[in-house]
């Protein structure tokens, strides 16, 4: 089967019955709901792209299962090159819908699976590799959507996961059968979760000896039995409910679509399951997880941030003041943080790495780096953009009021700009800003998507390389021989998880 | 007659024939509409704290029109030690509410009026000062609440007021008559608009010689004939419509009201008229608005962070995770966020200076730098708070999933914390901070709230006295003699406008 | 005796037999040697600033024990407006010097002694505070400049001083006799110790039970048997040994004086001891001296930050683009990093509180806020200076080049700006910049200095009054009834130790 | 002839007839100057580097013209990868040495050089590449180190070259004869100017046409006649005066040399001259050269916050808090400065493009952004690692004070950590830290090292590609139809000079 279209894909999700509940009701058809919808359109867009001529040679790749094209979304890489073209397609798609892209974790849990079931296999001879494949590989013939779901819901997080008073706070095998698993528990926060075709679902962080239940790795249809999506809002997703096409700012795709994932008592045959009990090796199933997610986060990142510019730019045209050279200071550092993220993704990319299984990895080093960087530019590009932008992009009346007869006169003549500009175009792009910049939550997502900051610091420390930095310092100031420093200082590759 | 009680205000509104409209439709009991509700009760809040015996000391003062104690919202200043009770009263009431505390605009304008018109009859004989004592006498005398009506729509800020190609663009006097003038314009993103008794419209920038009409100082019930208020939605509020109460997060204060107020030929009676054509007032009057609204910016801003703070830890502690290093930092950095944002305030309050009309104004210098202090302090709170809470205070789902029969026991079961704390209650809390962090906007309202960070940055550069800084560096260096510098550097103030 | 003038305060250094090492010599008239005698100049110049009319306003005040004038840097505060008279004198000082002036470690010494010795003697029934009155009207009778050692060196910093190897590493008494103490130890890194008349001598940190010889708290001359002071060099001020008056930039002033003061066995009298063995008031001492330091150093941190606005824009003016953009920018920046950590020292001043000896001091979280501020902003403000002032500012020619009949011409010629200033005023400028920028290190000493970064953290959190603030948030998300909440919230306070 | 030892390079100096000043005097063994002398240490260095079996794959590279391997300082790159190598060179050489390479303004001269004379001949059918061939095979045949010198004196910045009072403040021909051109002006801050074999000068900036004597590129021998290299000094270096061994903290290579080149009428033979009058194509000489210059910056300032980290970590540990939370968020936070500054210069080589001439250059705006970012970074990361070490960073006794009988004993006894580490140790690395983070002015050289902020903004705002970014915008917005935005959005190349 060729690369789906946008509208092939739209079709395949009616022939779903997945389980959606948005505000206490299940949503009969999920895929046309306001708040779900715009999710659909942004997948869509996705699977557009790979059909786009100008974009084609990096949304796609070549299956190494089928031989046949793929959208590189389901591709495992093989090299720093494939891992820069990665780059592209998200920051491609993010600037292009001004949304998630919802589909990084698909990509991401594809990649740290398949480097590591392979190695459990090497170590245990088992055979979740064949398994893994044969899955992957029906994923590429179909040109299916995944979502990688990883974040369990935690409880009290001073805990570890079997000392919960709940034990399905973390999920966990409640049941082994002859035929299959039977999972119970739930994941949080999960992008895209209601618009998918199947989940691949990870352990949440590295499990111990003794904690067996929780060390597991399996994929499910998204509309599997006993598997709920319940909607999560965004207090500015309500306003898809209220409003009118022009309030929605980003018209298409801006509500940003994250559900919490319900397993209850969901039962997984044994050739979905890929890890079951093997807890040494979650610590780096997670780790890849974390680190391939951390790298494309730098070009989604870029990408929006690039979409605020855009937007900032336009909306100072409008009113008058894009010459000022306050503006354009403010526009260049937007520039400046939409580049400097970008560039984490791109070197963490060329930096990488190729594990026994032959996939190729990002340098872990700086794909902490690169995420934790652009969670901070991602907020302060979301402030200049509204410094530039001004109140008119913070509060605003509704289309409505706009097309009254009574009031929409005065509308129509006290917000108009500049005079090329008509006052419909204008409210267009504060809306837009609007919608960025006080609620689309994109910006503020950041802060804990990826792992929160502090993840990323910890990783940062335990990358420093200590040892050898205060080698090369002790050599300078005289307490110790220049030739035993020699040997490692400045090795020039940032720090080797893998090696 | 006495202060008023919060629920002699709630009734004072029920007379007024304010016309509100929302969404496109006129309002009929504006009072009670979810998104302007949370308003009344923020004011409501204000005229409470007045009788409150713990904070009446600074909540209140004495009138020097009528003796009698009014609220210190409507109180001009003659001393340090009075505006030090003001930030104190700002900082109570925004750390209380959680909210724009609507009057404080009020305030400003009160003050900056009171500066300026004495000194325009002083040196124009006119009589504005006691037409706008009789004016203010009324306001004491009745606990009214004033908003300060300042910016206009501006049109293309490119151009000057009279350049513009509609001329309403900035408010201007259309026609004077025998027994007033009429009025025709906008004033946009006015907090807290159709909630107040009155209007104190301001002029929006310094008018020059030739643009008389744009020169006017005057006052309206906020039910005059052709006041028009329309509502402006922060894309967040538009929870107020769908969801439940504790979906609102604040529930009593958490939706921000502001409103455009059209201004469609109204006609304002010379009694209420107190600056019209006196161009050369206009730059000291508005500067003095900015002055007064920047230093009252600080004390809100830091009642704000700490209610950030207050949730922050909150909910770190629901989550089981308040006594981690990285958290503690947090909330220090948090702490000293606020305590250096009201610092700022208080200075500028220590240090002001008293104009000839014994009116006593902050110092501006201060003023200017702990209002663009605040602004950069309340985003970076902000983050802060967001990033101790995680991903629960970004998406959520709603009360009704949560009181659904059928998927309401997933969320009591997978939503709980420590076990200390109930499920609801950390959802309350969670919300709270949703509200806060993603949904308020109060944050990234100071971004242009007391005008936007340039217009700051260009007081500072005018206060720098940078010629007194050079002259010090010459002497360091040896090009100048000691003495003729001696004589002034390091005067300790910082600068002083008013001198 | 009247206050002294600059050149009595240099005639009495004469009559001082203090010992003075620098480069592991002693040196004779340790008042003359390069590197030293640019803090007898600073020194001298607070001396002078007492009589200068324009300024004894604040340089001056009254001494309780005498009745005199005195130096304000050896008076003890007793209200708000006297505090706020403390920060101008250090902003003065600060700037007409561009030096660490000295003497304030003697005003934080003498106030947290008095304020503490004087409650130690209501505890205890001792004698102190007589003993220390005493001891205090003579400094005010003679005129005599005081510095307050605190540091010790500390060795391990994670044993406590009864735990490290050598016990003397923190000053302890090593003897109690009859006549009085003897002590054994060492203070690094004290400012003008070589200079001053006296030092007031505290412990280091809280001394716990069981510690008691390290509870000590005495006066000493300078000059007593036993103290040694070895000069520590800044790398920068090895410039004052080979190069010419050109070279120094800040040329009456510019070598930062710090020597650790070496106490070999000296003898104290009891009249000059003021605390020993009370270890339970070792922690308010400490506290007090930091508190009372961290607040003036807001005002040196301003003083010295003004100054390099007065380099920065010189030189910019030498180099013809004052008028840029960029330019205008950082010295608004700067202009409000001054003017924040002013306003920071002015809030903790107006609002601290009185002891029960009378003392004044101020609050204590606006003063651990301020002083973790100003180190960082002046760090900023030295890297914006060096930005405006470019390369020529880092790397220069010697004097000795200039006035070299060889190559001097060629850097007549080439160094030169704009016409209208001489290539040895811009040099002289420059060489100002230089030593300010890349060699004075006062802005880095800001980073240790009052104490690291993270000790005023520790002391901010501890002040955040989070129970207070969590209390209000229940209240705003339903969680709890408002009026247990109302009762202390936003009390307007920031903190109060002293409560 | 083969790549020459460090050794050989230290007698080749000795052949050269450099003419030197240091402190007005010319020095006559200037290779033996102790403020020179660090210098031709880091220099041989980078030659024994290219020896070194653990990092010659990236320290050397073949040479087109001669098929020898070459020090890579002198290659012509032709690839991504080459460009990557050349980054990891850079790094390695800073870390190691903990001061300027030096030699990187060569490797920036050589390939701008390359790329830009090739085009020239394109369309003018000169000869210069056949010229700059055949001066560059005599480089690499013999290789000689080279710097690239740029930076004019500029005298008044608001004029342009021609505008100034002195013609000469810019370089210019004065000359042109038959057998070659005469030169008058003088370059600043060369770093390493007086230990390299040749200069190969290039105009400062975009000459335009009717300034053509200011277009000129040529290549002389540092002892050239009428060539005259003043020393600049940083205060700092002035220990190396009057210090011993262990004051200079950075013992080998601890002393930043700088010196301004006097071209007094300096005779360059034709073959020399590379471009003379062509004023079109001196802008993209000028950014070519800026470009490298950057990327190559971002692996120099990597290598030195790297160095930062080693001695603020060893002296945390001697000191006994290295385990402390605050110190890990410190090391942690310069490590991720380091690795991201690192990261733009891998990215900007990973996304470069080539060139007509097949010479190869890293993308712009990444590499802009890489300086920019590194030059905060460094700032940062300096400050940070002062914080670690503490206030014993900043003010030390001098080694005569150590070795004193008098005073060393105190030394000896009161400077000791922990009780693993001797008093020497520990006093040897604080003097390298004192060095680092007080005296050595490398941090702080970055701020207008390699151009100011100013320049990399102004680039950063001309590469931000601001109409593809609003249409984006306008179509999200519903002001423009899909297709024609999407063509172009989201190219995946930050930005391309050379399309």
């Amino acid at each position: 089967m060729p690369l789906k279209t946008g509208e092939e894909y739209r079709e395949s999700l009616k022939q779903m019955k997945t389980v959606v509940y948005v505000g206490g009701r299940k949503v009969d058809r999920f895929y046309e709901h306001p708040v779900i919808k715009p999710a659909v359109n942004t997948v869509a867009k996705g699977y557009e792209l790979a059909h786009d001529p100008h974009h084609r040679d990096f949304t796609t790749a070549t299956s190494y299962l089928t031989g046949n094209p793929i959208n590189r979304f389901n591709y495992v890489a093989t090299s720093g090159e494939e891992l820069i073209k990665r780059e592209r397609q998200i920051k491609l798609a993010s600037h292009m819908t001004g949304q998630c892209v919802y589909q990084c974790t698909g990509t991401d849990a594809i990649n740290a699976a398949a480097a590591t079931v392979y190695e459990v296999d090497e170590a245990e001879k088992t055979e979740y590799n064949q398994r893994f494949n044969a899955w992957l590989r029906n994923i590429h013939e179909n040109d299916l959507t995944v979502t990688g779901a990883l974040t369990d819901v935690k409880g009290d997080r001073s805990k570890r996961p079997g000392e919960q008073a709940d034990p399905d706070l973390f999920l966990r095998v409640v049941d082994k059968r002859w035929d299959g698993i039977v999972v119970r528990g739930a994941k949080i926060f999960q992008s895209g979760a209601a618009v998918v075709h199947e989940h691949l679902v990870f352990p949440c962080q590295t499990i111990r000896r003794g904690e067996e239940p929780y060390a597991v790795l399996f994929a499910v249809p998204a509309d599997a039995k006993g598997v709920v999506h319940i909607h999560q809002y965004l207090p500015g997703d309500a306003m898809r409910m209220i409003g009118d096409e022009m309030d929605f700012g980003n018209i298409q795709y801006g509500a940003y679509s994250t559900q919490m994932i319900i397993f209850d008592n969901v039962f997984v045959p044994w050739d979905r399951v890929f890890l079951c009990g093997e807890t040494e090796f979650t610590n780096r199933l997670v780790e890849r997880f974390g680190r391939i997610h951390r790298c494309v986060s730098c070009s989604c990142t870029s990408g929006w941030i690039d979409l605020f510019i855009g937007v900032a730019q336009a909306l100072a045209e409008y009113n008058g003041v894009a010459k000022k050279e306050h503006i354009k200071d403010k526009i260049t550092q937007m520039t400046f943080l939409s580049g400097r993220a970008f560039a984490c993704g791109i070197a963490a990319a060329a930096e990488g790495s190729r594990t026994p299984s032959g996939v190729y990895l990002p340098e872990p080093l700086m794909s902490n780096i690169g995420k934790l960087d652009g969670s901070l530019a991602i907020n302060e590009a979301r402030r200049l953009g509204s410094e530039i932008c001004g109140g008119i992009s913070a509060v605003l009346p509704l289309e409505k009021d706009y097309r009254s007869p009574e009031i929409g006169p005065y509308l129509e003549e006290f917000l108009r700009g500049v005079s090329e500009v008509s006052t419909e175009e204008r409210l267009r792009m504060a809306k837009l800003a609007q919608h960025l910049f006080f609620g689309c939550g994109l910006a503020e997502s950041k802060i804990s998507g990826s792992g929160p900051s502090q993840v990323q610091k910890v990783m940062i420390y335990a990358l420093a390389d200590l040892q050898m930095k205060m080698r090369r310092a002790r050599v300078l100031c005289g307490i110790e021989e220049e030739e035993s420093a020699g040997r490692r200082a400045g090795h020039g590759r940032a720090g080797a998880l893998e090696a």
